[in-house]
């Protein structure tokens, strides 16, 4: 599957030092494309691997990850407006 | 299409007014779920729109926007890791 990954880290105590352990891990799995915004191709396990990895530095009640999934790569589209990435844009 | 917006504004000098901006004219059109994350669906004549309206406050050499799209919603799932938003959330 085809993921998109988006963590909002709350930036009180801690914050910053588990937005940096969140980067490294995600970094592993996935394609780093903006400030907190990875993708790439996963498969289930590697999927659930990346959560519990995450699981240990993600605060329930503060920290807010989003994974949006599609089975298919080529059913999802990307385009930048102002600063592109160019590891991974593909403008249709 | 069901598009999922996702920016990055740079912080620097009247970066966080840019955000504010950014930040009611996404509203008029998507749903928010996270920090700097939208989605929803929208015609292709309102991504226009959208983009035109973005476009007068997007710094090309600073911020950043990315769109994801896919044709159908349903070929996109969500999970939320963490803190969720249930309006929009549908977990699978």
């Amino acid at each position: 599957m085809y993921i998109i990954l988006i963590y909002d880290i709350a930036q009180d105590n801690g914050g910053a030092k588990v937005s940096r352990n969140i980067f490294k891990i995600c970094k592993k799995y996935l394609t780093h494309v903006q400030k907190s915004v990875f993708e790439g191709e996963i498969t289930p396990a590697l999927l659930v691997k990346l959560r519990m990895e995450l699981d240990k530095y993600i605060r329930d009640e503060e920290d807010s990850v989003i994974v949006f999934s599609s089975r298919q790569e080529r059913w999802l589209e990307k385009e930048f407006w102002g600063v592109a990435d160019e590891k991974t844009s593909n403008f249709f």
